[in-house]
């Protein structure tokens, strides 16, 4: 595959953005993605367009593209979409190589206008050889190289200026945001994202072959409402998905999802049943919500997992074990009985079998402390016949909040827990209904992130995403058997 | 059916604990039983008992219920398992009613011990006419008569002293402590609540019946791992569901989910597939999880919905709005396209159509200010084609945190919507992956709740739980008119 054909997206010298205002006072997107690209610590040149003119941040405003004194190489456009083939022409005259359309108005919208409009723009685009990004989306995030789309602000920073080995194509801007949010809050990190919208030029497909070849890509993840050439994307897929995993979350694939798709991206869904074919039939692991996306992504990141899927999960109460039982096993997971002699080492240290279910799940209430905890954890995860770790970490049932214990004894013993086990281990966070049990969680989340855990909300959504990686594993396992 | 055959279970006059410490060093779970009363208000007379004798918080612990000088209407049991039958006897010797039992090690546990344990205890229960709930159980929580078994610390609240229309059985104490913070949390307050474990004597099908007939209730929940006699539970919940919602989360019905539910509650669980017919049958509502028990729980008690399911989504960017497409029609909702009219009116007030979505889920990201967006809602909610109004509030990409704006603004603007429009409003917290957001979230759900909002996670949980009330409703309705 060729690698190299976008990669220079990604390594722009100088950039122009068209449409920023002068004026502080009033919302304006072209300065919030100039301050992005500063927030982020773009090292090339930036050079704001307003046929007004002005000054923004200290920097002078140029008139037009063609006005700006040396190379542009990308463009970032949020102007209107009425003025954008006037753009594009002025970006031709200077020889600008790619621009991104944040702009809407195009294929999306009802009028027809809009249409005739992206067509226009599309035409005077592939004359001057300019590739598009757009419109309609929020274009490039590559910590890397300083590129970003989101401003820091005094109440919320910007994205992360940390790379990590996830790649992420996205046709809808807010999604996009979303995933990088709640990926970067869980410890995963992005080598290149791109919220793609209408894909007027360069299109799903394309970017999905770039990632593929892309160096600093381990795991690609793709957020699609429509593809533009369902044959050349599926094919694309085929080959993709033998070299690296490839999460795919199609929406859209409802009557009134597709609907919503078209007045969105104009994008032609397609039936749901007739994608989860393709996608099962290309190897690719689909996922239902941005969430699962970043659920998965983590388990192939975080988790050493090769084809076991016995599990133990060490527990926080009995009702909560019944229920953990049904999502493992509704999963795909397997909870083996534990050993006489495990049962027996446990009934043991906690003196008595009563209040506790030591079979698997092991329901182990910490009030014996962290050190009977410790050694419970340990034996449980030295059986052979575990794979898989996963720890339920309750707040209000734990009791951790009632009894006023310092949660830090109990991270540190999770911690060195996890270094001394060489087996995967995921930790969940349960039963976080009440305000203090939710402030508790959140810190603790950042904190068992920050230490490397893979970290999941629950066990469903756990023991699902492992499920998803092992069958990965599995499935590239036997196309390389039927290779050799 | 009988309805008062359980009731004074929930009016004792006067409470013994049996297994109180005054070693206040250590952890008792007497003493918290009894702490628990105190903190809920419990206007009766309580008498801690312990061989050890001695006093906590200011009263005499007796060495044995018999010792106790006034009556003893019911006994809270936090002793060995070993030593009930000898208080089961003293309990006949002075007149008890009723004891919990809170003490584990019965027919849960692996060895025979507890088994016939179990039996000793239910005989001697019998022939003194004592009624017995658990073993190896939470007990009552019931607030108009101040009786709970939820301790308050300094560090987090005991259960509200509020009451509210919601019965909940639950056969775990873990279980049922979540759902009562989880659905507290939202709003949603409870009439009566029985932990009842093991059910050795007083079982679900008996406090279903209860239930029933207990005019402070309702709304039915039950959490159930096994029942004791099939046909009877199937029987009596086809008459209560025609009366009542019976909202019920069968758990344990996978192979491994039903070993854990033995070791748990001694419970047959039975498979899930014939639960799923039973409960259809019978006309109640089958639930997934203890959040979808209060979902459904609170669209029954806060939304009047009828039989249209025209949904209008008021949402929070476009790939969200694709994405809650499909959320609702997977769930049952019909999302009608709004007609030209409001289309036209909307466009006119945001002047354009680019970077909205004026179909259904309705695409206004709140850039204009308050005013407009209230305009919005209302030209949207006044529709004839829609029945139902779910507002999407995003925290990330609705730029409130970004821009700063006064939170409680946006809140007096929903707050006031609501109070305008006839139709059942629901409002979903949308994308908070950022730690400001999740703050910022946490902070608006306590203010809708309090003010009488419906508010749910994610449109998918607000769908599904929708759709499950207009589908009772729906059933209801039928047999009333088959009835006819």
């Amino acid at each position: 595959m060729d690698n190299t054909s976008l990669d220079y997206l990604f390594h722009p010298r100088t950039i122009a953005i068209a449409g920023v205002s002068s004026d502080s006072t009033k919302f304006n997107a072209g300065r919030r993605f100039m301050q992005a690209l500063i927030d982020c610590g773009f090292k090339g040149k930036l050079y704001p367009i307003n046929p007004g003119g002005g000054k923004v941040v200290g920097v002078k405003i140029y008139q037009s593209i063609v006005d700006v004194p040396g190379i542009v190489d990308y463009v970032v456009s949020a102007i209107p979409a009425k003025y954008t083939p006037r753009l594009i022409a002025d970006c031709a005259t200077k020889g600008v190589k790619a621009v991104h359309l944040f702009t809407s108005g195009f294929s999306e919208v009802e009028d027809r206008e809009g249409k005739s409009l992206e067509a226009e723009v599309l035409k005077i685009a592939r004359r001057s050889s300019i590739r598009l990004i757009g419109p309609n989306c929020m274009g490039l995030y590559c910590p890397r190289e300083g590129l970003s789309f989101a401003q820091s602000f005094p109440t919320q920073s910007g994205f992360p200026k940390r790379s990590g080995p996830l790649g992420l194509i996205a046709q809808s801007g807010g999604n996009c945001i979303y995933c990088i949010r709640e990926a970067t809050s869980r410890g995963v990190y992005f080598s290149k994202v791109i919220s793609y919208g209408n894909a007027v030029d360069i299109n799903e497909t394309d970017l999905l072959e770039y990632l593929a070849g892309d160096t600093d890509t381990e795991i690609i993840a793709a957020y699609v409402e429509g593809v533009k050439d369902g044959s050349r994307f599926a094919s694309v897929l085929r080959k993709i998905t033998k070299i690296k995993p490839v999460i795919v979350f199609k929406a859209g694939g409802t009557e009134t999802g597709a609907r919503t798709a078209a007045s969105h991206t104009g994008a032609m869904s397609g039936s749901g049943r007739i994608w989860r074919d393709l996608l099962k039939q290309s190897g690719a692991i689909q996922v239902a919500s941005i969430e699962e996306m970043v659920d998965v992504s983590l388990a192939f990141l975080r988790l050493s997992l090769s084809q076991g899927r016995n599990t133990a999960v060490i527990g926080v109460g009995g009702g909560a074990s019944v229920i953990c039982s049904d999502d493992c096993s509704d999963a795909g997971l397997v909870l083996p009985m534990l050993p006489v002699q495990t049962r027996r080492r446990l009934k043991a240290l906690y003196g008595t079998e009563a209040g506790c279910i030591f079979r698997n799940p092991v329901d182990i209430v910490p009030f014996m402390g962290t050190e009977v905890l410790m050694d419970s954890i340990l034996a449980i995860a030295g059986c052979d016949q575990v794979d898989i770790v996963i720890i339920q970490l309750g707040f209000d049932i734990w009791a951790l909040i009632e009894r006023g214990y310092p949660i830090e004894v109990y991270l540190d013993t999770m911690i060195n827990f996890k270094n001394m086990v060489n087996k995967p281990v995921v930790v969940t966070l349960h039963q976080c209904a009440t305000k203090e049990a939710k402030l508790l969680a959140l810190e603790v989340h950042t904190k068992l992130c920050e230490a490397g855990f893979a970290v999941y909300p629950s066990i469903g959504h756990a023991a699902s995403a492992i499920n998803k990686v092992i069958r990965y594993n599995e499935w590239r396992e036997g196309i390389r058997e039927g290779d050799g």
